[in-house]
């Protein structure tokens, strides 16, 4: 039975990434008769400048159609300063998250040993760094209402957001992190604001009520600011965590930069039946779009989680990665990953070396 | 004329803290004829165990008559369970901030040349590290009305908080952080989610409209997200940045322990009269309360920049500092700060050094 891909290019060197991506997709597709049908459509600012808005109703449609989607990054200057809110790259992202249910969104922050340089902390802080970010993605105060910016008395300006969750909201991402901490080292760090803000008050709760399903599974809490601190003090502590949508928004930046190669780290956003988005934790680069030097190896690597999580073709993600891997061993670096020593590759010749290893 | 500064130890390490820290204030009362009448009152759960309140009447009459205020720390695991989420220490705090009207915080991140090694960073990334995260601290998610736990419609609970603040609030803090960045690098980075978030759209309108009556500080903004990686990335970009109370608390402490040594930074809190509540950056460690292992010096420092900001004492502010830095170079250390060949130090005998440099 053949399964849809979506491809999103979207902006800034999304393009350069995902078409390495793709020619990584089409061979395994061909060589594991895995009977994929690919197609693109626009997203974000592309999306814009073609139909006027960040998410067309036939991007939409061929997202709710397809098996799986494969983003590349939204965003950029040129649409930064329009005045309609509705109309900016990122409501492309998020309108896609939201109609699609994609609350659970899966963030690896893991350095990988031929790279253990690019960090900017310490070799034993980090080395063997392997760390699994579970952010809510549909919810909190990213989607909340009321929202806006109003006139109060005296024709003062105040903007307004709402930060909520429900039970239910809560216990789906809970039990997405409590299943992927079983699947590694058991340990789920719950991270929260519960000595001030009530929407986590009640997060702890239910996380603290669906530890009694987990017995195997270590639970603790975590203030967001301490958990800010240990990330750079000490962060492999962490096994798993989680946490709601902004919270995570920054703390798995903050963990993927610590490995120093946030150029090589794929993300995944999924529904409550597995199907998912995937796309490079990094963004649209717009400094270096257009110039073959973006790393395409985290828009790769998303691919094999693709293949892994919505495509059941696990074997074949297994494939990808090592042949990610295998590339790094023969010393091939683009420019964000490069260090003394190492042979500087353009976003196609690294695209060429993973085909090749493939 | 005479001047009121109330001591609040608070709880944890809060006690030990503050009396070296006392020690330092009583002695440069007296050499300097500084004419201060010190007092002290209860705060957090030492209030909560006495009075059944974090922040009894009594307290409060006294931060308000006070002309400076010294904190140690507040919370710990014995208050954390109570189901009544007015009665955690927390609150004590919180409510201080709040009824003093101490909108403006200023949490320095400051790497000691005496102490780069205690960085998990590498030395290379974080030498010299000089960053002043201006945070404001009376509004935004954590006052934000309305907020609690609901039931909706089919007995489901809601926890919500709201993330407000109007224009006035924005343009108080940014100009503190306008004048803070006049007086160092002239560099002033303005942290938001306005690609998200309302409430941040019009906080960077203001930044960017105050910034007119500022054309000598060079005024740039940046995503929450990104910050947090920049910061781990390349910290030494920042001069100053400027930020809401909820991003505030998460990226001040990320930058306090990029120096490796958050046993040594102080923090101020302002009124817009320069009125101030002072204390150290790191919490109350409950795990080592009461052994006389903590680090003195956040707190001393405390003091010196109490001196210097409310009491109009800033050649015993240097004083001070210059007396922190001799310990230093005498190698004296705290457990905290302590590595190989250095001499570990207890909190008295560090309080002593300091005394005895003074
Ligand atoms: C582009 C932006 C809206 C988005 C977010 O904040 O979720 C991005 O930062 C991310 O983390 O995927
Ligand atoms: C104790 C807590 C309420 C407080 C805060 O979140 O503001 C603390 O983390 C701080 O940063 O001073």
């Amino acid at each position: 039975m053949s399964k849809n891909v979506l491809i999103l290019p979207g902006d800034g060197i999304g393009p350069e990434i995902v078409a390495q991506a793709r020619r990584v997709l089409d061979l395994v597709n061909q060589q594991d008769s895995l009977d994929l049908q690919l197609s693109e459509a626009l997203v974000g600012g592309a999306a814009i400048d073609a139909d006027g808005v960040p998410l067309p109703e036939a991007t939409l449609d061929a997202a709710r159609a397809a098996d799986a989607i494969l983003l590349g990054a939204v965003g950029g200057p040129k649409w930064d300063t329009n005045p309609d809110f509705q109309i900016r790259p990122e409501k492309g992202l998020l309108g896609i998250r939201s109609s699609l249910g994609l609350f659970g969104n899966l963030r690896p922050a893991i350095l990988y040993p031929q790279l253990a340089h690019a960090s900017t902390l310490k070799p034993e802080v980090v080395s063997g760094l392997d760390i699994l970010i579970v952010r809510e993605l549909t919810g909190g105060i990213y989607f909340g209402q009321p929202r806006g910016v109003r006139l109060k008395e005296g024709n003062v300006r105040e903007g307004y957001n709402t930060y909520v969750y429900d039970e239910n909201e809560i216990r789906r991402i809970g039990r997405v992190a409590f299943e992927a901490a079983r699947a590694r080292d058991k340990r789920l760090c719950s991270v929260d604001k519960a000595n001030v803000l009530e929407v986590t008050v009640l997060w702890r709760e239910i996380m603290e009520e669906l530890s009694k399903e987990y017995p195997d599974v270590e639970l603790s809490h975590m203030y967001v600011d301490n958990a800010a601190m240990q990330l750079v003090r000490a962060p492999k502590q962490f096994d798993v965590m989680v946490t709601g949508n902004m919270f995570g928004d920054i703390l798995s930046d903050a963990a993927a930069m610590l490995t120093g190669s946030i150029g090589m780290l794929p993300s995944a956003s999924l529904d409550v039946d597995g199907k998912g988005m995937y796309e490079p934790c990094h963004g649209s680069a717009p400094d270096i779009a257009g110039q073959d030097l973006a790393n395409p190896l985290a828009t790769i690597l998303s691919v094999a989680m693709m293949l892994r999580y919505s495509l059941n073709a696990g074997a074949t993600a297994d494939r990808i990665e090592a042949a990610v891997s295998q590339v790094l061993d023969q010393n091939l670096r683009t420019g964000d990953i490069w260090s003394e020593g190492m042979q500087k590759v353009s976003t196609t010749e690294m695209g060429d070396a993973v085909i090749a290893a493939l």
